[in-house]
C-alpha cells in the first residue's frame, strides 16, 4: 500500500502544480495583477479548495498548508505562469486539460480524506467536490468575477461523479489506487467531452419579469 | 426540555428551508446561474452564517454541515427553487416574509449556541448576528453583488435586537423556548416594519470630493 | 519580559484602531454603506488578517475575536470613521502611515504568533504577511473591488520582508521586542518608501491577445 500512497502523493502533487499554473494564467488574463498577485491567486487555485475541506472537517491547520511540499509545488507553478504568461498563452487547449487531471485528482483525493477522516457518505461527497472546484471558485471571487463553475459548463457534475464513485468503491470496501484512479478517469473523460461538445448544466426558467 | 427542544429544533429547519429557498431564488435573480450554482448558492445562504459561526467558535465540523437534515433541508429547498422559479417570481412578499423569520429564527439560536459553547456576551452577539446574515452576505459576494446588509435597509439592526435579548434572558436565568420566541418575534416584527415603511440604517456623510 | 509584552499589546491594539479607521474609510469611499457596514468592514479590515491566520493554524476560537480589547478597539475605530468621514476625508496622508503602520505592526506579531505555535518557517512567513494584509483584502472581495494589494504599489513585499526579518531572528534566537521593532520598522520604511516614490511590484508580460 505504501507505494500505491507514493503514487496518489505524486498525482496529488501534479494536480497541485496544474491548479497553480492555470490559476495564476487565469488571474492574468482576468486582471492587472503583479507577481505577488498570481503568486497569491495561484496558490489559492491551487491549495484553496483542499484548506476550505480541512477547515469544513475541522483537521486543522491545513494539510495542503502545512505539507511544505504542496507549498512549494503550488508557489513554482505560479512562477512558471507569472515567467512564460506570454508564450503559455498560446497553449490553451493543453492547461484545459491539465486543469481537468487537476480536477480528476482533487476529486478523488478530496473524497478519500474525508472518508478516512470518518464524515459520512454526504458530507464526503460534498467535500470531494469543494476539493476540486473550491479553489478556482476562491479565485474567482477574488477577483470579482462571477465563478465559472456556478453558471455554465460541465465542471462540478464531474468531479461530484468522481466523489460517488470513491464513496460506493469505499462502502464495497474495494477503495485503493485502481478504484481511485477509475473515479478520477471517470471524471477526466466527463469534463473533457463537456469542453469538446461545448455541454452545460442545465438553467432554470428565469421569472417573466427578468427577460425583458 | 426534550419537546422545547424538538420545537427548536423544527423552527430551524423551517429557518434552513426559507432562507435555501429565499437564496437560491435571489441568485437566480442577479445572475445567469445553472443547477449547480442554484443549488450551491442556496445551500451557502441557509448554511453559511452557521458554517461561520461554528469555524470563529471553533466548533468543527460545524453543526449544519455534519448534521445531515440541514443538507437535505437546505438542498430540498434549493431544488424547489430551481424547479418553480419562475411560478415563485410572483410570491415576492411570502418569501420576504420566510427571509424574515429565517432571519429570526437564526439571530435566536446562533445567540443561544454560541453562550452555551460559553463564549462571552459580546462574541455571542456577534456570533448571533453572523449566524443570521452571514449566509447571505456569503452569495452576495460570490455573485459580485456588494451585501444589500451593508448598505441599506433595516436587516441586521433586527438580528442584533434579538442576539441581545437571548443574552439579557440568559442573564437573568429566563433563556428558555419562550424567551427564544419573544428574542424571534422582536427580530420578525422589526424587519417586517422596516419592509413595510421603508426604513434604512443611517448613512455617514461623505467627504464632499465624493459628491460629484 | 512582561513590560515587553505589553509594549506589544498596545503596538498591536494601536494597529488594530489604524486599520479600523483607514478600512471604514476606504469602504465607505468605494460603496454607499450604513453604519452596520462601515462597522463591520472596519472590523472586518482590522480583524480579518488575524483571524485567518487563527483559522489556518487551528487556533480557535481567533485571539482577536475572543480578546475582548480588539473588539473594543476595532468598533471604535470604525465609528470614528462613521462620524468624521468627511473631516477624515482630508487627512489622506496621515491616514496613509497609520495603515502602514498598522501593516508593519501586523507582520511582526503576526509571525512571530505563528513561530510560538509552533508552525514551520515558510508557514510563519506566510501566515505573518497574511495578518498584515488578509483585513484589507476580505474588505475589499466583500464590497467588490480587486484587491490592492494583488495588483499593484509596494504592500505585500514589505509585510514580507517583516515576516522574513522576524522568522530570521528567531532562528537566531534574538527575537524580542527590539528584534520585532526592527522588522516592523523595515516594513514600515519600504512600505513609505513605496508610496512616496510610487514603486509597484513587477507586473507578468501579457499574452498578445490581451493587449487590444
Amino acid at each position: 500500500m505504501s507505494s500505491d500512497l507514493s503514487v496518489l502523493l505524486v498525482l496529488d502533487l501534479a494536480g497541485t502544480f496544474a491548479f497553480a499554473l492555470n490559476g495564476a494564467l487565469t488571474a492574468i488574463r482576468i486582471v492587472r495583477v503583479d507577481i505577488v498577485g498570481t503568486v497569491t491567486l495561484g496558490m489559492l487555485t491551487a491549495m484553496g479548495g483542499g484548506i476550505l475541506r480541512d477547515v469544513l472537517m475541522g483537521s486543522l491547520p491545513p494539510t495542503t498548508f502545512s505539507d511544505y511540499r504542496y507549498l512549494v509545488v503550488a508557489a513554482l507553478g505560479s512562477l512558471v505562469a507569472f515567467a512564460f504568461a506570454r508564450a503559455l498563452g498560446r497553449f490553451g487547449t493543453t492547461i484545459d486539460v491539465l486543469d481537468a487531471a487537476g480536477l480528476s485528482l482533487f476529486a478523488a483525493t478530496g473524497t478519500a480524506v474525508a472518508l478516512d477522516f470518518g464524515l459520512g457518505a454526504g458530507q464526503a461527497v460534498i467535500l470531494g467536490a469543494i476539493s476540486a472546484v473550491g479553489g478556482g471558485t476562491l479565485r474567482d471571487v477574488t477577483v470579482g468575477r462571477v465563478p465559472v463553475v456556478l453558471t455554465s459548463e460541465l465542471y462540478a457534475i464531474p468531479a461530484l461523479s468522481a466523489a460517488v464513485l470513491v464513496v460506493a468503491a469505499s462502502a464495497l470496501g474495494v477503495y485503493g489506487l485502481t478504484a481511485a484512479l477509475v473515479a478520477a478517469g471517470t471524471c477526466f473523460a466527463l469534463r473533457l467531452a463537456g469542453i469538446r461538445f461545448n455541454l452545460h448544466a442545465p438553467q432554470p426558467r428565469q421569472a417573466p419579469r427578468d427577460r425583458g
